[in-house]
């Protein structure tokens, strides 16, 4: 069982939680996980360390839904993950570098002018 | 002419721009923009104002490389944007949401285990 945990570092604003509410439909739909959650690393509930407890998956995902690597995602989210011992956790690079990240931008655009 | 600008919060950390940066490079060389510029609308430098006065296009494109939309996204790019007078300005949709981010977090996925 594979499962994915979208990292956020989290806010007041409850637009941060929508935006990592929206992956986590859209990719459980794709059916490759049998557990899609999401996680808040600074602020907000629930915390990465309880998200990954609570989950069956033997093997976890973490992807840090960040522009850029910085504590969170270098020193606070592996820190974390130090603490499980009976997962096998990978912990992917942030989001923000990404070639689709560069298609997102031009999206917005479009989604503007269309 | 049209231009395009990449907003970013800003960071102390260099990574912050870089992402910023790799993006600009990425997008001028689709050659779709006349000119591609990177912002910071909280700390770093070039600031938002002094990029889009500086630009020579007569549409200009804002897209803010942010997560959700909050304070900057709904009142400071607006804010700055209202000072313009003499350029016609799109503020996009920050890119968080957008479906090419659901992709980028699959990607990170396929880069951690190829």
């Amino acid at each position: 069982m594979k499962g994915l945990v979208i990292a956020g570092h989290g806010s007041r604003s409850s637009a941060f939680r929508d935006v990592l509410e929206l992956h986590k439909r859209r990719i459980e739909k794709l059916g490759l996980f049998a557990e899609v959650r999401i996680a808040f690393v600074e602020e907000g509930d629930p915390p990465l360390q309880k998200v990954i407890e609570d989950m069956k998956s033997e093997s976890i995902f973490i992807v840090p839904l960040f522009i850029s690597p910085g504590y969170h995602v270098s020193e606070n989210i592996p820190e974390i993950v130090r603490k499980i011992e009976d997962k096998e956790i990978f912990i992917c690079d942030p989001v923000g570098d990404d070639i689709f990240v560069s298609f997102a931008i031009i999206n917005k655009i479009f989604q503007l002018i269309e």
